[in-house]
């Protein structure tokens, strides 16, 4: 399941580089075709890539058009997605680059609904001065960190449940399968077998030093690409959430102490103290004129 | 349940908010409180805003410092939002924003991997020269925004159950019902409300006239302030997957075409053709030498 999880994300991080060169860069499929076939040579090379390179250079045996720009853009899902989004909501292991690959989908499918808005909903779109190399090192690099933050948040949730429910899943072992025949076969695992090979336990696939330089150096294209998909407004959900993943996951203090002060102002729901151990609850008497703090 | 799936979100937009102006504007509590409490007399007027800055204002009965301050960041939950965004996956009706939402508190629940990730995971972030005037007004309206979609996500869950069970759910009269006295009322709702009113059936709420102006003059904020977060390094995980909900509502042709040419590719799932009727579906002989189409 949670390949296949993985799987979904993985194919719509492809098409989101697909869109962004299509509609800002107006590459045509042929030409896109060709740097994914360049993309296949390097650090993203792995069956998916490999397909979608073949399937963009294909011409379309009934109209002698390329045949994907006459296949409907709306898309089916058999469902294995959605269990795995349903199980990382339920785990309460976060993998929202996973889910965010189910709603593409089912955006997708309301076409008449999304041709109507077309037409309705004002644009506003801002297109930066950002020459086509530079777009595709970065979209490359954006590629490249946001399949490792999928990944991780795939191996994360087998973690999770592994952990609770004493499986001992050998991921090494896990990453190794996956490379030598599936979908998701991909140079990449080979990365992450070995990863966990050396460090069974590990906390989190982004935490493994095998990775920490290509983030790095690739990590300013990521912020780059994520950035030009809110200015262009070319929809990129699993690209720029793989990103607010990571930024979130690297946070010392996130804003939920905001957030659990309100849960505390309007339903009592108590909030634990950054100078108190996290296990005592606090409540402070919101409504009353000398709002004092009491422990519950 | 959808009420409080929309809750998550509009508190989680606040948080957000708070959290740009605390790490990126460097702000005091007291300061974004202030702030807070200029948008509570604007069009975010709302309970949830109203409590939020007088949170800010508070002062720890305890040490003196500002409360908001003394309290851990590790969001809790009792699981309607959980089921909001279930739900929302299980009908196929998108609600990313609502689902992001579920996942930061889950993400910021695990406060151990956080404080090791922030000292290992490189951040390479990028501050723009934005003065503070400009960021208000931007973030303001990015708010705005982002919260109509987050509403439209759930008002859209509310009908594609309503029209499926043959509920005949009176929209207009919920908007009201959530207006008069519950945790997200807001002036907000009145205007929701009148969009029902003048159109019982209206297909999705960011279609209503009623909003057209207001949005079209606030999206460059709402872009603006997207794209910072991503570069910023400032996550704002319902807030930007807001925009991609809604630039992938606008758009007239998505990459789903690629995605179903994938799934053809390597499942023989078949797709559905620009030329044809959606209900013919067809699939390329990808594994033969001259490839063939054939309907299905």
């Amino acid at each position: 399941m949670v390949h296949n999880g993985i799987e979904y994300a993985d194919m719509q991080l492809i098409c989101e580089a697909y869109q962004y060169l299509r509609d800002v860069m107006t590459l045509s499929a042929q030409e896109i075709g060709q740097v994914f076939e360049g993309w296949n040579q390097g650090v993203l090379n792995s069956y998916l890539m490999e397909i979608s390179a073949d399937i963009l250079q294909q011409q379309d045996p009934q109209t002698g058009a390329m045949l994907v720009d006459m296949i409907l853009d709306t898309a089916e899902q058999k469902g294995t997605g959605l269990w795995t989004a349903v199980n990382s909501l339920q785990t309460g292991c976060p993998a929202p680059s996973l889910a965010q690959a189910v709603f593409a989908r089912a955006l997708s499918a309301n076409k008449a609904r999304r041709s109507l808005a077309s037409k309705q909903l004002p644009a506003q779109t801002m297109i930066a001065d950002y020459c086509l190399d530079t777009v595709l090192r970065d979209l490359e690099s954006a590629l490249y960190c946001a399949k490792l933050a999928v990944y991780a948040q795939g191996f994360d949730l087998m973690k999770t449940t592994s952990d609770k429910e004493g499986w001992k899943l050998n991921f090494a072992d896990i990453a190794r399968i996956w490379r030598s025949g599936c979908i998701i076969r991909a140079g990449f695992l080979h990365q992450i077998a070995m990863a966990y090979q050396s460090q069974p336990e590990l906390e989190h696939l982004l935490l493994a030093p095998e990775f920490a330089s290509a983030l790095s150096e690739r990590l300013p294209g990521w912020r780059q690409i994520a950035a030009q998909s809110m200015f262009s407004g070319v929809p990129m959900p699993s690209l720029t959430s793989a990103l607010s993943y990571y930024d979130a996951l690297r946070c010392e203090v996130l804003p939920a102490n905001l957030l659990q002060a309100q849960r505390d102002y309007f339903g009592a729901h108590t909030y634990a103290r950054v100078d108190q151990p996290a296990g005592k609850k606090f409540h402070l008497l919101w409504e009353t004129q000398h709002r004092q703090q009491i422990q519950r």
